[in-house]
């Protein structure tokens, strides 16, 4: 029987083959008595297992409180734990609740963090993921052999839909591939949604229709099924390709109910993904979290950028791309979006690290405010997109590339 | 204009006024440069406004990491800040975005936690809220004058149908009040949602024939949202009362779908709440948790219980019940669970503390295992209470109720 498996960093002030085992308890057949009924085959066929456990230090202060140590010792590990398909069958929400759900809260841990998970073969007949994914979104924006080079409207939040639109029209001029709306931004009292999918596709719409450019705008749909599946529609109809949710605060089910429309490219932002994930021993790593995305269909998913200006390190941000773009069974192709504090100048590291140019490459202020304005910003960063896949660094590339030279003087010395 | 106010715990390595300034900039127009089109008067319409800081501890290590103080002093507070109802209007996951989204990313915290949130007056206008509440659900199961009384189908995951319901035939005989599924079960290979539901509801609706009485049990709806619903029409259909949904698993948008549907009372499960907030320095605190839940119309949900198994101390426990007995704009009545290692030992100190019966009293074990089986169990239990209310010691009521007494013998040593 095809089993799922979840890998977790734990700390314990118990024994680590202990705590396994009260682990794989708790998210199975646990209680805290025997009780009548519980035979040993029912145990075997629907027990979670413990297939690996990899000692690693032990510390003298637990990572998170909740549970002492006589010994004054906590034992870290890296465990595997693996479920029966037989338990939950293809369900993405009480999977979650099967290899998250109450361990974080029993004593036996001092810290537990789900690193990554892997799901069977079979799910792949069960889960349509990205309908888009990389070539779609390619496609749709008409981008090739470079990263869509995207930005957001800022002010987050204020602008009237006509203000809106008439930034649009100049990113669209400037050549930009795609544009967001913030995630603060659904509908404001000056900026409802449906007249702001108006006047800003009247724009694209228009662009398009000179150029044969499609600029991609991700509306944030974000709020209550009904009224994103509604606010999906208008988007749809007034010939627009993309639709933003913000994942958390959506959730999972809501999410997945929106991607399976399957007409407009799903920009999934993660934002209040740091409660989730800051602290090292306790949420989930983006190698887990991102595959439930990609399960639930979403085609573009945030990981940060190289030396942004949130508390994560590079590392974890190259980590978070390598991970998008491992194929998920085979497929569930998913578009990384590199975002906050990028101005071109992390372009060449984060293709020395990456080697990749399948990316959505955010900038914000970055673009908007360049010297020359945003025409400048789209130039400079497709500039330092060019040079850093010819390897050059931000010096060569500012010797050689007018308008990233502005970028380098205004938003270089930020660092 | 009404605006929602959120009060944070934080966690700086700068001067506290600058931090917030940061927080409340980063959650209405803020980007890392000044960009054109944000005018002032535009500021201040869509502007968090910090109003309050009130300044705590100083201490020399960050609470999480990803930020150093060069002082390394990091400094705490609490603090006030607010959002025009203007930003996002009646949007609970905008709301959540708002109020949390990307701060527990940015380097000027080293901890933050949402502990609270007061929404306006005008929310009422548009959010039912819980369609049943307390009153409710006491009037499903025929319970006035003392908590219902509840338990939790074990083992977990791995019965039939049919054994589920000859366990539910001897609660329901034993005088239970309230049975539910486990969050690890929704539909298993070898006891699906729907013949669950039959097999369920087929001993229920005999044994209210009979006696009157209707059990009411929480079957574990949790998946995507077609497949919630039409589970959701299968309870009704055959008569149930409830239908149980895991709120961090399913989340926002889906969960408010089901309460939506207004016919079954909506039990509210928060496995995975120990990840948002078991750290004291991350995520959000239960007062504030519980509001964005009724709001959404949750009737019932889950607060742990007194001396739990998991690591919650009995002080949060207290504070989480106080919090869903403090009526919202006037309403938004929400039933509390109180469960986890509970066996009736606990009955007279939670009542001490609470004052209420207003609870939805959970014993998996502590009724299942009872010396005299699950009816001596649901008896113990009730005599437990009414012990409490008469204001009992344990070893008062174990004098005095022979049920009581057995269950002090068995569960008694194991604190």
């Amino acid at each position: 029987m095809e089993r799922i498996t979840a890998t977790y960093f734990i700390e314990t002030p118990y024994e680590l083959e202990k705590a396994a085992a009260v682990l794989a308890g708790e998210q199975s057949s646990g209680t805290f008595v025997a009780v009548p009924g519980e035979t040993e085959e029912l145990k075997q066929r629907f027990a979670a297992r413990v297939e690996a456990i990899t000692p690693l230090e032990t510390v003298n202060e637990p990572a998170i409180p909740g549970a002492v140590s006589a010994k004054g010792q906590y034992h870290r590990a890296m465990i595997n734990v693996s479920w029966s398909i037989e338990n939950f069958g293809y369900n993405l929400p009480t999977m979650v609740s099967t290899l998250q759900g109450n361990l974080y809260e029993i004593t036996q841990f001092t810290g537990l963090k789900l690193m990554d998970l892997e799901v069977p073969a079979s799910f792949a007949a069960h889960y349509k993921g990205p309908r888009f994914g990389i070539d779609g979104c390619r496609k749709l924006t008409g981008v090739e052999g470079r990263p869509l080079i995207g930005t957001i409207i800022k002010p987050s939040i204020g602008m009237t839909p006509e203000q809106t639109a008439a930034l649009v029209k100049t990113l669209a001029e400037a050549g930009i591939d795609f544009i967001k709306d913030d995630e603060l931004l659904s509908a404001s009292a000056n900026s409802s949604f449906e007249n702001r999918v108006d006047a800003v596709m009247r724009v694209i719409n228009d662009h398009a229709d000179k150029t044969g450019k499609k600029v991609m705008y991700a509306f944030n749909i974000s709020d209550e099924i009904d009224s994103m599946l509604a606010r999906y529609d208008k988007i749809v109809a007034a010939g627009g390709t993309c639709a933003m949710v913000s994942l958390n605060s959506v959730g999972l089910a809501g999410a997945k109910k929106i991607c399976d429309q399957g007409q407009l490219a799903i920009h999934g932002h993660r934002n209040g993904w740091g409660m989730l994930n800051r602290h090292p021993l306790l949420g989930i790593e983006f190698p887990a979290y991102q595959k439930l995305w990609r399960l639930a269909g979403v085609d573009q998913i945030h990981v940060n950028g190289i030396e942004n200006k949130f508390w994560e390190s590079d590392d974890s941000v190259v980590k978070s791309i390598d991970a998008c773009l491992k194929p998920m069974l085979g497929g569930y192709s998913v578009l990384p979006v590199v975002s906050s504090g990028q101005w071109g100048g992390q372009a060449p590291e984060t293709y020395r690290r990456t080697q990749t140019t399948d990316l959505l490459y955010m900038a914000g202020g970055g673009i908007m405010a360049h010297p020359d304005g945003p025409t400048g910003g789209v130039v400079a960063l497709n500039q330092a997109w060019e040079a850093a896949v010819n390897g050059l660094s931000v010096e060569e590339a500012a010797a050689q590339y007018p308008e990233f030279s502005k970028s380098v003087e205004k938003f270089g010395s930020k660092k």
